[in-house]
């Protein structure tokens, strides 16, 4: 059923061209056949005319029957996270993960989650086996930007997550008023002597950080901490216990992936008062010892939701275009305690 | 950063041994970094003693520095599907790996959503470059059950949904429950003439089919109908409309993979209000003229969050030992409206 899916595929994909199809020995191994299952298939598959054999050259799809060929019913979505080689998902990319598979089980869609090979042409090669009908890509890395590009000249592709830049089929949310809000919530509590807590630097933090500066006119920049993100945890936690007790805290702002450095700063210094804020990658609150009071929802379920949307619409629907980028509106919330602990 | 925690990670697992490390080529292939990047990487790793040079031979991992190396904070879960080069998840299996992240991303644990290459060394040579703590395998195959006793001699490997047979590490349902229950449902409400739709045969629906005859005394086996799974669908829909109009139905129980021609057959006889008691896979639910009366949970929720607290568990408590197989309950509810439809 896989190899006549894999033909069938092809011959879709190359709509007036009779290309050739892998041999015999590179089906078996690809999908994990035997011999005669693969001749199987392809017997019945010359039988219907959608195969035909070039003596010497193997096997070729019949591009004429094309119409004959019974319609796909699931469309095929693939995600792409990061870079596109990463293949370990942090509690962040598992909540993505979470809401695209609740949206998309409804739908008539087959999702496919693979790492792809970093190198250029082996991504490429690798899309093209897969042979998704459209992509989600979870904030693209440089490498991946340049690689949407090219694969947008035959597939739809959304991304998810990066920095508002006008794209119709980006779905996002308002980094910098993710910034602004945060400003707020302090101001709004008289709260004045915030450290903006920041470890790896990009555009996201960045626009977050222009947000903050925006809505806090009297903000104090020393209070502005950027560590060094040293590999070593510990010498992380040294700087920030030195940082923190060297000045007076009214509140912390942060992100999740800071988190475990700074709980264990907070442990050492007692400072275990101090009003939190910071956005939630679920997995870095596990077991620490002072939760945030507020989070800053910086990357709503919102997102993935209508991302998934978008793509299933695309898909269906050949003549929709999406007119402008879709920016979700980043919130504030109290914290919620943890399902697990 | 990835060479780094590639070569700790060898270290960890090769306790006492010294072994040799990819070539600076392969390194920078695997992890798509230029040479440079990976030489920097590598020179800093022999600066800490980590790695040592073997003239001649390549670059080995250091094992009595094993104790020097930093804790790894994360467990590494990798998630296999079906035979495990599966790599097009359908709605029940997008449903499993949404209760997966949506229980794991509050843990400290890094998930990785892989399809494993079917080849049966191939699939061990990934699985060993993939480097996962555990193991959760949703529905192992023929081959996937034999790669499972072998992996488990190195590390846990949780099942998902199978027919349960005592294993302790499996997670999974009563399915002879669910086909009592099932059958129960009908019973109570003086329903008799039940057709049992059944297409790709199987342990599962096995299993489903035995509760259901014990549960329901006076059955009419003539009632009982096995699809033979026609590749084309039309043909399926026919044999299954002269099937419905060739017997008087007082309902129907099926399974979700079915419904689409169930569907169909429906519309063409005008048999509508009957009721229907299925399993759930959502995205076959997606836009049918008739959807069940009621769902049978043949594979609650529960089952996903189970099986990934187990694994959690096994992974953090060297000395537990799960007893006994774990066995979730099934049950009937009313059939909730999909969220999108």
């Amino acid at each position: 059923m896989r190899i006549r899916q894999y033909v069938l595929d092809l011959m879709r994909e190359h709509r007036n061209t009779d290309v050739s199809i892998l041999s015999e020995r590179e089906l078996c191994r690809k999908f994990g056949v035997t011999r005669p299952t693969a001749r199987k298939a392809l017997k019945a598959l010359i039988e219907e005319d959608y195969l035909y054999v070039k003596p010497g050259r193997g096997m070729f799809v019949r591009a004429e029957r094309l119409e004959a060929a019974p319609v796909r019913r699931f469309k095929r979505i693939m995600v792409v996270i990061g870079d596109g080689g990463l293949s370990c998902m942090d509690g962040f990319f598992m909540s993505v993960l979470e809401k695209l598979c609740g949206t998309l089980k409804h739908l008539p869609v087959h999702l496919q989650v693979v790492p792809l090979d970093v190198d250029h042409d082996c991504a490429v090669a690798e899309i093209e086996m897969y042979n998704p009908d459209g992509i989600l890509w979870v904030r693209p890395g440089e490498k991946g930007k340049k690689l949407i590009g090219e694969l947008r000249e035959k597939i739809p592709v959304v991304t998810l997550g990066l920095v508002p830049d006008g794209d119709p089929y980006a779905v996002t949310c308002d980094y910098t008023e993710a910034g602004r809000l945060s400003a707020q919530w302090f101001r709004s509590r008289a709260l004045k002597k915030i450290v903006f807590l920041q470890d790896r630097p990009g555009a996201i933090r960045e626009s977050v950080y222009n947000g903050w500066r925006s809505a806090f006119p009297g903000y104090d920049e020393s209070l502005h901490y950027r560590d060094r993100t040293q590999e070593n945890e510990q010498s992380s936690v040294r700087e920030l216990v030195a940082f923190l007790e060297s000045r007076k805290i009214d509140g912390i702002f942060t992100f999740a992936s800071y988190y475990p450095v700074l709980d264990a700063a907070l442990k050492q210094t007692g400072k275990t008062g101090i009003p939190i804020l910071s956005d939630n990658n679920y997995c870095n609150f596990y077991q620490v010892a002072t939760l945030p009071s507020v989070e800053l929802r910086m990357f709503p379920s919102e997102v993935p939701e209508a991302a998934a949307k978008l793509m299933f619409r695309i898909l269906i629907d050949p003549g929709f275009k999406p007119k402008k980028e879709k920016v979700i509106r980043p919130g504030i919330r109290d914290f919620p305690p943890p399902g697990t602990s």
